[in-house]
């Protein structure tokens, strides 16, 4: 039987095998009986999917959270891709010689993350201030683990393996440009970009799926972060007070307005050019993610609601 | 010669002899020669004041920061009260004995200090939970200095000598009523009600006048008010994790929505409560001064730019 | 034959017989035919339900606004619990027999209405203002019937049997704590609480369902409830005019502000009072309804969609 | 000496005498003693006027709210036109035979109020629906006295002697053509024209001068206006409910939104038209009279602060 | 068989056969299978329709686009109307003895067109100013065979067959009533009411479908319509630029606000009248049928989303 | 007779003799009689005199727009500083013997024109696209000599000779960076920085003031620019339709939001850039001439009003 192509590739023909994590399973009573509703996702994306036959004996097969072998077709339904599967059962061990790759199956960005990792530790040791760069190690040092994986976010932009590597990497390539420009730190600059959402770490876990902890919902990342910043500065001696309350004002500010979540607005040209860098980069991610998506005809994308408009394919 | 009423008695035929402190100092050049422009205030208010004669002399004599000796007059000038000054020197210490007194100098609360202290204490004593009080007496032995005669902020409200004290025993005595009323904790409550603003004694300087310090502004007091509740509660053995992060809510959120400066908006009944008591406090207050300044005729006040809406005086 | 539980106790593996009112009934037809839609309430909430099995006969049964005998089992449908109905029919005299309480089967306060009516009963003899009591009197006398079962209002919080009479407690309750806190007039205040939505008397019709009158939609309660307290102040002798004012300016400003509804904005301590009071009152219930129908894992609920955001489950 | 021009034709260069209503006279003290600051008006408009010549005598010469007579030029202070009066005294009998006619120094509408009254009594004669006229008549007999001199606001719009009537004359000719293109109810358009600000005459005391009683304060001219067609619905016998609701929504709505006022907003097309008539009626006086206002060269006029923008003069 | 109502006359107990355009053709699967959903339209309105036998047949016998034969009947699914569809094929010549006329199968305004053109040449006959007059003779001869047909939007307000000249017309009504009340130009706001919208002919693709154009998306009708303005301006020998000026501010002004999409806002008495007047007729419009659509009982419709209330039905 | 430093370096205690344009002028009446109200400009900034001695002869000296000598003192009034005439007259021939240069009397750039206009054509020679290239040549050869000079707005920022030239320059340094680091088009962003605000070169006239044209009131520069660009295209063969949409919509949608003047919203990534770069390069003007202007002590400046906030001196 053929093989399914990757979830960015599926269409209303498609049909075959695959391997998925499924992050979502729910029994359903429709007018003829139970039926499954999931969603699966492979690296490339998501997508939902139904079980209307053997319910029973699928639904005792997996659990949210695991990964399973389908097989299926696509089916478009109120303008929108699904898989309606015919069977599903927990991937084996076996299964390796099937063609299952854990990481395959598994949202992440397109870019490496050993790659990323390095590129990330090069900026670091370009710092030349040598406590704001002794903080970055500290701080990295310590979340190194969950900063390789973690995603920038539940949903939005970036909400994926390595997403927050991936958003950290790229605001540091623009915002070091505009220090350039506008003749101001690049020192903070690349510190705040390292740092503005650092709190994050904290504010979600991530296993396989994305969640707010307590903390996170209750404080926030932008509080959380300065914390994490505050305290490591601590155990760096003779950090200079001044430059803690920059780098803090940094993470603060870095929403750019009370509106969006910051308590305090960016008040050196430093914060402005780190909030407009993150709000730029969130953006592009959106439309491009939103175009990737679109499976639409004619030149324009279907109503991004977020963004509040259509966006131009070309 | 009379003795000057207390500034908030005074009117447009007011003449005689009186003792201020001298906020702000200024000299400016009119079309007849240069003149000094000072802000006085006494325990009662604040005015402005000019002085026209001498003003080689006058300027000579005192600088914005020290309590004078004036002798002028009432005048009104564009629908808002000033004095008129004949003669200003720095205060001697012979002016004791004609009745200067430095405490009623000073724009303070109405309510002695001490008396407010006492109801503090009261009011720690009978919190329950023994951690969350263990850490109320921690901060506020940390602060008491400063706690007994920090203004509640730079205008807008309570702002002068013990403001913040007699602004949080007001939401103290308002939220325990609704703690009350809604069954809900009346320990967080209290806790979060001396609390809230506890950042104000960093984020504000104030000796005879109140500035926003460095990391005030850059970080700001709500911030900075988690980071010493945080700072505290590791110094307490075994404080759960639990409480403290409902009450670095209750910290955070106090200013009842984003655009209010809150990074975080209100989660808990708790702090549902505290956000409306401190709103409606500031409010109030803000009510009852705009009508005691008020000089106009009739049963309304003039229009209060920031409620946006004229008051009913009766 | 198991007895189903209150519908607020309802989970997926619930099953067995039940009483309720029906409030909607719809017939629609799915790929493989026609179906029943149901709203069913009980004392402690309400519920979607649908009814596959011998349509026909079942529709013919009853109507919605009767009482109905079910049998039949809960099932989550897009993560909302609903009831799949087996059977159903109209209630009969002899249910009386099986259990069937007509009250038990209405949405209405926790608390019971003859408790609530005699606190508001020495709530209203504790006003001191002759005449302020005078007008209480005899409005509540007019619409006593009605101010006992009303609902506050048609969703949003105290929607349901005496929800009225319990908001207007709970308010009274918090007010006359703050009249004291503030030393404001305490009889205003009761006053105002009692009042301030007693339009909704002829806004809204309420038989077994809530509705808007046609003067509901096209006039409002604030305005309906000024008329009332002016036609009725006119019967009391020597009512004083500023008393009346200050009265209409409680019920037409208690939303706060013109972007809620209230054509004025408050101007008096009283006023600023009972706006945040109605408030937050309306709030916390929201609140708390919301984490009771929360039927999620984790510490906090699903997302609030009219308060933004997710709320603290504990 | 030659006479003042019209207060709408002075300029910078105008000298001699003239005859003014003072609406306000304050006493100032300045660098070189005290001077007296004015507003004087007449038909056409108003203006700032000081003296600085005899002060003492001046002063006891007249009263705000007094005709007076004066001797003076044009100024340009801060680009804006005032008056330099040398001398100024209360009018006397004997000014009749130099040319002081009252009318002349009160601003009022540029039309005559017996050719607007004439206008209003044959819209209300073309009523064809008997218990609709018979209201306004009504309505109109009580408060004639009033109507006749109202001034529509107390500044922005029409906020001369018979601005409401000119205003209400104006929205009747609008509203009965879009009755006629629409389709719908002349009667209804026309009463709710004239009705929507009748709240005003109680909202507004008017003698010279335009202030807000009490109850207009506090309860406002929408609610009052309600009452008044209430109350005088009552004594027409058989007036049908319907109709009444649907004018109390003609008058709730016409501020077309809640943000602007209006506690209901339009449900009826007749109160989309009276609340668009009435809108676009009040920005049409505004802009016409900053651009009668306006000094300045160019085709432009300076920035009009609540509309947010400058104007075309042509 | 009993022939189906037209679309507006449809409802639940409807059945029979009928002809309609269909706009939209989606094949999904359900529980059971596959089946198609449709939208249908007829002169009077649109509707949403199903076919659950004999899918691969039917789906086979015509396209998106095409006109069809039906039988069916009307069903109540979610407090929606819909059809349930037992035959469904492609309309064939022989039809039109069966009773099929392509134009009463295309949504249409409700005026005829020839007369509704008839009234813009004559209107288009009043201008007086030569070059107005001229230019608008240039652009409608340019473009008369789209204005004929042109839907004055996708969807909102006049969302048919010649639903933009509908709506002109209607403008030009109710602005040459009002250049008349304000003494104005009856020329300038012709002309705009002409041309206001004029940008929406290459904005929009018309067929039997609507839809944004890469230019309408990219660049908007305000703009485009500025353009069509200017070129044809240039045609016309010694067109006054001071005119021009204010016909491009018409087209450029007309929604009212920059949050309107207004890049300008109205400077001139002319730009208020036709902002008004565009709004009040799209708003009409849409409250219009929103009560014709509306299906419920009592005297009010259903929530507008985005009028954001319900409208009297009466 | 000592020389008076630059605008930029006076302060309360400056006095001497100095050349500067005056860019207004105005004769006030105060208490003592008339004084002279003027606005002068050097090339390093402006600042408000005044003359109080010999007004009549001073007044006859010299017009506003005309370059003047002056010797003076600065003075501290209001808080702001301002230069107190003795004398002031026309700059003659001779002046320039005494240290006249025109050019140092005029605000302008920092960057001297040359410079920039080299580096703008080494820009546009980098473009890729052909027809792009001739596109840009042909707009900036008809343009140059405006371009040269032109500000950037009235006020807000780059409000100074050639300011516009440096602003674009700033963004195309900034907008290369993210095209390269986004992998969008670079001619795209390179041309859309070029023109973007070419429509301020029609919006505003420019000589030694800055004003509106009655095109930029009535159209602005948004609408301007699009026309420019659009009748250049014409010129150019064969410009891609496609390209000439894009560019259009860089310009429309460069105020990145409806309610800041985009008619339209960024669709594109690189429309998302443009908008983003000339949003930031506008704000970090504003707060750095807003640090340098500031006279006052501590680390922040006074409130920056459409900012909304204080900012950080460091």
């Amino acid at each position: 039987m053929a093989r399914l192509p990757r979830i960015a590739d599926l269409d209303g023909s498609s049909s075959g095998t695959g391997f998925y994590l499924c992050t979502r399973k729910e029994r359903r009573t429709g007018q003829k009986g139970a039926f499954l509703a999931l969603v699966l996702q492979d690296v490339s994306g998501e997508i939902g999917a139904k079980v209307f036959t053997d319910v029973e004996a699928s639904d005792a097969q997996f659990d949210a959270g695991e990964f399973v072998a389908v097989q299926g077709r696509g089916n478009l339904f109120n303008q929108k891709l699904e898989l309606i599967l015919d069977k599903v059962r927990r991937v084996i061990p076996d299964d390796a010689t099937r063609g299952f790759r854990e990481e395959e199956c598994i949202r992440a960005s397109p870019r490496p993350v050993d790659e990323m990792w390095s590129e990330l530790e090069g900026r670091i040791a370009s710092i030349a201030h040598p406590q704001i760069r002794a903080l970055i190690v500290r701080v990295i040092d310590r979340y190194a683990t969950r900063f390789r994986v973690w995603p920038a976010a539940v949903t939005v932009h970036h909400d994926y393996r390595s997403g927050l590597l991936e958003h950290v990497l790229k605001i540091i390539e623009v915002v070091t440009a505009q220090a350039e420009a506008y003749g101001v730190s690049r020192d903070l600059l690349i510190a705040g970009a390292i740092l503005h959402d650092i709190g994050k770490l904290e504010e979600l876990s991530y296993t396989l799926a994305t969640e707010y902890t307590t903390e996170g919902n209750l404080v926030g990342h932008i509080t959380i972060g300065v914390g994490i910043v505050r305290d490591a500065a601590r155990e760096i001696p003779d950090f200079p007070t001044d430059m803690l309350l920059q780098l803090e004002h940094l993470i603060l500010s870095h929403h750019g307005s009370r509106e969006n979540g910051s308590p305090v607005e960016p008040m050196t040209v430093e914060a402005f050019i780190l909030a407009a860098a993150d709000d730029l980069d969130a953006k592009i991610h959106q439309v491009r993610r939103h175009i990737a998506d679109d499976d639409s005809d004619g030149s324009f994308t279907g109503y991004h609601k977020r963004l509040g408009r259509v966006l131009f394919k070309r």
